[in-house]
């Protein structure tokens, strides 16, 4: 395991009268180095401790698309939220990788492959839910309250970690996401490479399985864009909805109509999330 | 002088209730194809009369940059404010360029170039004071009220292009604008190559010129941020201020501890800058 301090400081921005950050260090988990960003509110200057929200990203996104596009780090200033955005996989020139935009780097969705040649530097679940937070405690003045959201691939990925550990999240909200990936060609096609072919090994990353098996139950939004083109074949939050009714969770799921896909639909609806959050986190 | 209706949309997005959305049109002016993005509010799906608020960006930038990242949308929607965000510079492999990033394609200084190789295609304050506004009125519902606003670069353009059509703009903005380009590294390397040595050819795009000449008191906001890497060189606020007070003309300009020249200092802004303009747009 790296030090928790070796966190090198590469970029720093005043934004909203608190710093966007960005990180680079050497991920234990993931065997290669990382770059990460941070967003610290007002309320950090004076190391006043504070709560935190991960942002996980979709496929093909970098720590960056959120941190420039979405917005959210105005409402993070007027809540007092610090925002942690991870990348989505394992980089570099030694990390296993593919040429279709859906598989490799930029798109680890967020699990540990067990599958040669991803099981080597493919752990992004220890990276998000182990790795990250002794790191993020040792450098940062944290409350100990956290909850966490992501977009897409994010979603499912935001879903799944904190529907696995949801005694460690305030609550989770997602944008678009994957919610059944164990039936849809984008998770068929990830969890087959970097978990193998036993489908029992899947059900752990998969949202509405872990949602029919939970005993805890985590305050959840997800909104979702009507006109988003990968709603009717890879999204289908209906699924989601559906395990949710089938164990009375009161899941709030908002169809937007008219939005797409892409971060103008994040931007749009951001803010509820945070402030979605902020009532949760106290 | 190509049809005004001759606007082909590109992309489309649902944001804020409104439309963000891209163009590609024949600009007359300019001699080659371009690429327009407007945001209609919601305001505008009823097909209601609005203001528009022109932003021009800065050296190295396209209509994409402050679309994607400024946050400004938001607040538009709000204020039933249409934004037009046009190109920095003619484009296409038939248009003079140069290797450096001050000069050439995503460098045109919203003016009208007059040497060689440049005078061809380099119009920009033709494109921008003439053939844009009759595109727009062609195409979409405006009220006849306008305010410009810029960045860098484009604060220079947003300034000169406003001071010489006061008439024409309810009022002005910028963040970190070129205030004095005649005496600075930026703007006398530009000015040079577009148009020529004869420095009195210079004085109708110098914004400090052109403010001790003015005779109409336009409203006028700028933001500079303290930390700007690029203040002391070839910013110098101080210079307008001092023009400004020369006349008494009571112009707003903030130094904003900290701030850089970077996207996340008009993010913090922008919408002191939307609300000021829509006071005077009324």
């Amino acid at each position: 395991m790296s030090k928790p301090e070796n966190l090198t400081l590469t970029e720093e921005h005043r934004l909203f009268g608190g710093r966007q950050q960005r990180y680079s260090h050497y991920s234990a988990s993931l065997k290669c180095d990382m770059t990460l960003s941070i967003y610290l509110p007002p309320q950090a200057e004076d190391n006043t401790p504070l709560p935190l929200v991960y942002w996980l990203s979709g496929l093909t996104c970098s720590d960056e698309n959120f941190t420039t596009k979405a917005g959210a780090q105005r409402i993070a200033a007027e809540l007092g939220l610090i925002l942690v955005i991870p990348d989505t996989s394992p980089r570099g020139e030694h990390v296993a990788n593919d040429p279709a935009y859906d598989l490799g780097q930029g798109a680890g969705f967020y699990l540990n492959a067990t599958q040669a040649p991803w099981a080597e530097h493919f752990k992004m679940d220890d990276y998000i839910s182990q790795e990250l937070p002794v790191l993020l405690a040792a450098n940062f003045n944290l409350s100990g309250k956290q909850s966490i959201c992501g977009h897409s691939m994010g979603g499912h990925g935001a879903l799944t970690l904190a529907l696995r550990n949801p005694q460690r999240f305030s609550s989770v909200s997602a944008f678009a996401p994957i919610v059944n990936p164990s039936q849809v060609p984008w998770g068929i096609k990830a969890f087959s490479h970097y978990l193998g072919d036993d489908k029992t090994c899947w059900q752990q990353y998969d949202s509405c399985y872990l949602l029919s098996q939970s005993t805890h139950q985590l305050p959840i939004l997800i909104d979702q864009g009507g006109a988003d083109s990968f709603l009717p074949e890879q999204l289908q939050p209906e699924a989601f909805c559906q395990a949710a009714q089938a164990r009375n969770w009161p899941v709030k799921v908002r169809i937007q109509p008219g939005y797409d896909h892409s971060y103008y639909f994040i931007a749009s609806f951001i803010e509820d999330h945070l402030r979605f959050h902020a009532k949760h986190l106290g």
